[in-house]
């Protein structure tokens, strides 16, 4: 599709952005192509879409179902009682309600890990937005659940054929302490051959520390790295208990890290993500807003403005995670680590846009387009969303949205009493 | 005026309120009072409005002028700056700007200090919400200046019955190393005389700290008891450096505080607000934004986010600061604070109230309203807002909202170029 936005702010100069199916074919003060659609630009300002780094889509059908509550009983007698009772039509319905919800925030690109893989594919394909999904894969050290994990693996990776261009099928080992050695060694060696991103939790709790300490006598990243597991293929999310050896093997096997601020706070996991850590070594991260049993909003607005103030906090220094950078890192370097290309509104490029409604209080006086995004405005600021060249949101309206929020409202509430 | 409000949930059940010059005369599931205003409530939550314990709203002229700065600089180089040159009508132009962003946050009632009280008492009054309005008082312990400075808040505080019932004066004293013991103790005597509130910085930072034990031999707060400052009047700000010995004196005066945390992560003063101390104390407090310069959104909601989360974090204990006891802080509590009276939707109370937008992703499925509000919503769900029995806000339109905009706007990129 062609698509010709006029008359937008972009850093800070009215243009009119030509889109030719995702490619940026021109910017200039006045485009006289014809397209198929033409969007006014005025009062809005165009920046690349925003990525969620670490999500479990389908959770959002738990939003609001249990908080406040010890760990424990929260998994064990809340979570994992719901879990067990997800039907495939659930999480289809879950997924395509946290689809909705993160473009109306402005999202364009997720990286989820989730139970019934086709379910969450399926949502993502239809709401035309890109998702990096995996399934869960969990073995707890039993070789047959082992073998029958990688099967199913095998299988849904040639399915996900299926769903291109919107789903890159992705490993999903849920952690350390869940999947045994050998099937993390399995995926390793996959994922190398087949170029496949693996997305695990990593160094979130200090349970996770204990259970690597006395299982194999090192912290998870030394255990990871013990069997070649790292590589800039290697996602690795939350990362609260990082200390600098693990960042100094993270760095030398170019992994990839994504920090979860809001869940690691409201979960109280002890420790926050060390981003001075990875300042000094350089490796690069982005954010994830989790899942909404422990966030519980898919916006990654706001979860840049937790992460640039917390690391502010953290250092006792405000000049730290400055916003222009929190931007950059939320748009730029996720696309990096999720090989999208250059996610920058240039010609040539084909990142995917958002226009952003300026005409709100928090954009007054505008002085500074990054700052009011990190620290003003949050996702509802979002006006129009622009991925692989077609529009999936315009002026906050998104095709079917009532239905998608009925249903998943439904499926949920039945959920709860069966 | 009287309002109907028709099918609102209310804590769950659909009922119709209706409202007589602020004062909740009738809710039923039918109410056949005739309204001059009706208000078509279905796919909305009727909620008691929001409270802002600490902001200085005419900053939002600074909105992203200066982020990411040290303290010293920031203050020095940038926001004093700045402020030597705001005029009457710089103030009263940001101060409608931050009444407006209040009201579409849900806020009605606010309590501020800064420069030029009756610019912002003006706009206060035409935006027909509540402002809570002191005038910075700063001497430097210069005798002079504290006469003057007590001159003016005497007449401030006759003036101040013109701009009633949408204003309440109140002391501003700026902080302990800002105000002489002298004025401070003519501000405690008037104070008592005429039952003003008193509104001050306290414990904010580590210098303060200092300063207080240089100057005084004391904490901050062991200062301010010592020359009798504190009563149900005095409202404290920030208290990040507050300590069991300072919560026992503040709980034996019956003093009250406010919370500010999104403005102390973003400047970093090196330690949050104690929740845990004021459990054990019962000590009331409430939520504050602070100024847009450190914050910079005057999204009450978002605030109650960080404060319950940080609660949660920083005593490693997830049901800390639950959802509901968040909200009742945010709004009872606060109420308490301000002296409003009983500030839930009931019959015989008169609380300003919002209808909430249900119709959104991050209210499906809707499982806990108190949740939704401080987990997954943000201010921008608020569709409606009455405030002393008038609509100040319906389906987000607020009369003048754009030329309120463009008019602070206006002013704030004259203002860094003068």
């Amino acid at each position: 599709m062609k698509i010709l936005i006029k008359d937008v702010l972009l850093d800070g100069e009215k243009r009119d952005i030509f889109v030719d199916d995702g490619l940026i074919t021109e910017i200039s003060p006045c485009c006289s192509r014809q397209a198929e659609k033409v969007i006014d630009g005025r009062g809005k300002a165009a920046l690349p879409s925003l990525i969620n780094g670490h999500t479990h889509a389908a959770m959002t059908l738990f939003r609001g179902y249990a908080d406040d509550m010890p760990l424990k009983s929260w998994l064990e007698d809340k979570i994992w009682v719901l879990e067990s009772k997800l039907t495939e039509e659930d999480v289809y319905l879950g997924a395509k309600l946290a689809c909705l919800e993160m473009i109306k925030n402005g999202v364009t690109v997720f990286n989820d890990m989730y139970w019934h893989w086709e379910a969450t594919s399926r949502a993502v394909a239809e709401m035309k937005i890109r998702g990096f999904i995996s399934a869960v894969f969990i073995d707890m050290f039993d070789e047959n659940k082992g073998r029958e994990q990688i099967a199913r693996n095998l299988e849904l990776y040639e399915l996900s054929k299926k769903y291109e261009p919107y789903v890159t099928f992705t490993f999903g080992p849920h952690a350390l302490y869940t999947v045994s050695r050998e099937s993390l060694e399995w995926m390793r060696d996959f994922s190398k051959e087949k170029d496949i991103l693996i997305h695990m939790h990593l160094a979130e709790t200090i349970d996770e520390s204990h259970f690597a300490q006395e299982k194999y006598g090192m912290t998870p990243v030394e255990f990871l790295n013990s069997i070649g597991l790292f590589s800039e293929r290697y996602i690795g999310c939350h990362g609260c208990m990082l200390d600098d050896g693990d960042t100094n093997i993270l760095r030398e096997h170019n992994a990839r890290l994504v920090h979860v601020p809001v869940s690691n706070l409201k979960l109280s996991v002890g420790r926050v993500f060390p981003h001075f850590l990875m300042q000094e070594s350089g490796i690069p991260y982005c954010f994830g807003t989790d899942g909404c049993a422990s966030n519980n909003h898919l916006d990654v607005l706001e979860t840049m403005k937790f992460a640039s103030l917390l690391a502010k906090f953290f250092t006792h220094n405000p000049t730290m995670l400055p916003a222009r950078e929190t931007f950059d890192m939320a748009t730029r370097t996720a696309a990096g680590i999720f090989r999208l290309g250059a996610w920058s509104i240039a010609q040539g490029n084909s990142p995917d846009i958002i226009l952003v409604d300026l005409k709100r209080p928090e954009f007054v006086p505008n002085f500074d387009i990054y700052s009011d995004m990190v620290y003003a405005a949050n996702g509802s600021a979002v006006d129009t969303v622009i991925c692989m060249g077609e529009v999936v949101m315009e002026n906050r309206a998104v095709p079917g949205e009532d239905e998608i929020m009925a249903r998943a409202s439904e499926a949920a509430h039945s959920l709860v009493k069966r």
